[in-house]
């Protein structure tokens, strides 16, 4: 039997302090959402497992999956533009959204240990350009900024580049996804060992070896400009100088790098691709991307471009610096009877009107609550302050 | 195949103006619950199916199930108490614990329909008498009255005096629930059709036919006292009275009536139930009681009190009255060059760290934009102010 206090792997309690640090972070990604005009959505934990299998191309033995009542398979959701996707494009006139979300997410293996985490994120649908690419990047930048997030970076690549290459080696789209892995893995070994069983160009083997060393500061574009060998490639560095150029106009030339071997996790991503990354967190604070072709499966073309935050990673990187618990102004004890219970109750419900955090000590004698009375500003004893 | 924009049943989407008033109603209940001295706690959405069948008594057809890859079975949590009970009972030194919640909850087949919902609530830990069960229907009244409820009423039972009644019956626990179900339903002539098949006392179902009349206000507890046919009875009764003198005295006394025949969804419970009732709102917008042996389970008693609010349900009571949508305070227009949308990411950051709410247009033309800058306060366009 497995014993009661037990609780399963991956999941986790946040007891007070860390709950009280949690919500901060989120509260304050929140606002820096809202003062950009994003506004505010939820979405059920449950979702048919059809629509992530189908539109979102998410293999589904990566998650939580459970049988409904009705025969259906359902899934508890591992993020939340699948969902809003589905939202803008089914329930909401053709238009640009700003859309910003807090919530739990869900996954069977993830790279970071969790598997129930919390995600507050941003999505920008019906947004297409470099100017909104540009602008969810700086918005990642201001949120970390505004949490007091130190030493972070924002790491940016582009699906094009690596899908150019792909184009060049024409491989079908099961080889193309075990490829994509082994780059976004930086395995050169697996890579090498790859394009010899599959016969692949060595010259373009040799550009693809060249990927995991384009990283770094805005110039590594210009690199990356010169080993172009289609359209698909020069259009990917284009847009990414387009970007760099309006990040670095912004003032955050010193918050973003690149890096081409940068693919992305998820197979919906059309374009940008970024994830926060910051000294003592084992895995990105955030990561988000352009997907312009998400909606599609929903009946509606809705270019977009959005990001997740990961607030137990973030909470985490940001230390319990903030251990400001609840601070008591008033203690209020009562003995027994009833007009004395009463007196305690309605002191207490016009402290609380007022602002105040009053704690009731419900029935106790004097004495035993010394201690706890020394710690507050007052003391009540049938409505009557007493200063100890 | 299911169509990719169907939803499952009893699952919803919070679009932005419900999902504010949402927000806004959970708020309001977690400052109130502070103010009151209690401490947030979050819990992992998946527990084990053990700890709610055993500890908690659940039954599991009623919950969402799933296996996990190591065979156990996960449930999705059917409430907050199970597993706040588990904390404290097995991470907490011994003592008393105010904490509060707020956090989705899921059950396969509720009375309300909606399958997945949202509870903030209260969990009094270590907390026994009456003071502090008067304290927590004190706190159930002040959080709905903060969020602006109208006419609303703390229904109160206690599950000692229909229990009391068993004993006389001395049915063996299948039973119990049994009876327990319909005197919950007022299911009368069920009771009837019990009563000849167990062939049970006419003298006490007779008592038990009144059960679903004594409900009202304080003074029919005076005729459930003169009902009393053994100690657990009466000890109910005269708790309830204590309770009754408590809440009258703190002017508690126009919120309040008696069920008798209220004896809790929730098999935990073992003194005061109570419920919030409210007009328009089919089911109840809080439901709460005391469970002073739930924690015997993880290898301790604690005696608690504590209570859920169905923050969808109030939500829905309280109307849309909120739509206080996102005030936009400047609109942030640019061109296609770097420097141009450079200086909008810059300026829609100052005005975001001044508190400000800007909205970036993107690339757009000066016509196109006129409509949207019209209803908000300030145009700028290159980071130049343009008063339309």
């Amino acid at each position: 039997m497995i014993e009661k206090f037990k609780q399963p792997s991956g999941v986790k309690d946040s007891l007070p302090t860390e709950c009280i640090a949690k919500k901060k972070t989120e509260e304050i990604l929140l606002a820096k959402f809202a003062s950009y005009g994003c506004r505010q959505i939820d979405t059920p934990v449950l979702e048919y497992g059809e629509m992530y299998a189908g539109a979102g191309r998410y293999e589904l033995r990566r998650l939580f999956k459970l049988t409904d009542t009705d025969g259906n398979l359902l899934v508890l959701r591992p993020d939340m533009t699948m969902p809003i996707s589905r939202i803008v494009a089914t329930k909401f006139e053709p238009g640009s959204y700003k859309l910003c979300y807090l919530g739990k997410t869900f996954r069977l293996a993830p790279r970071s240990g969790l598997r129930e985490f919390t995600q507050a994120g941003v999505e920008y649908m019906g947004c297409p350009g470099t100017a909104f690419d540009a602008e969810a990047v700086a918005l990642a930048i201001e949120a970390l900024r505004a949490c007091g997030l130190d030493g972070f970076i924002i790491d940016i690549g582009h699906v094009g580049f690596f899908g150019g290459i792909l184009d060049l080696l024409g491989l079908d789209p099961k080889k193309r996804d075990e490829l994509a892995a082994l780059v976004e893995r930086k395995d050169v070994i697996g890579e090498s060992l790859f394009a010899a069983r599959e016969g692949l160009d060595p010259e373009i083997m040799k550009l693809l070896s060249r990927l995991p060393m384009l990283f770094g500061d805005g110039k590594v574009l210009d690199e990356a400009e010169r080993l172009c060998m289609n359209d698909a490639m020069r259009r990917s560095v284009s847009e990414l100088k387009a970007l760099d150029a309006a990040l670095v106009a912004a003032g955050y030339g010193d918050r973003i790098s690149y890096d081409l071997s940068l693919v992305g996790e998820m197979s919906y991503y059309s374009g940008l691709v970024f994830k926060g990354l910051c000294e003592g967190a084992g895995s990105p604070v955030l990561s988000g991307g352009r997907y312009d072709r998400l909606c599609d499966a929903f009946g509606r073309r809705v270019p977009s471009v959005g990001f997740a935050v990961g607030v137990d990673v973030l909470t985490e990187a940001l230390g319990s610096a903030s251990s400001d618990d609840i601070r008591v102004y008033a203690a209020v004890g009562c003995d027994g009877d009833a007009r004395s219970v009463g007196a305690a109750l309605a002191l207490a419900a016009k402290l609380s009107s007022e602002g105040r955090t009053v704690e009731l000590l419900g029935e106790c004698e004097e004495e035993s609550v010394a201690s706890a009375a020394a710690e507050r500003r007052i003391y009540y004893r049938r409505g009557e302050e007493i200063r100890l």
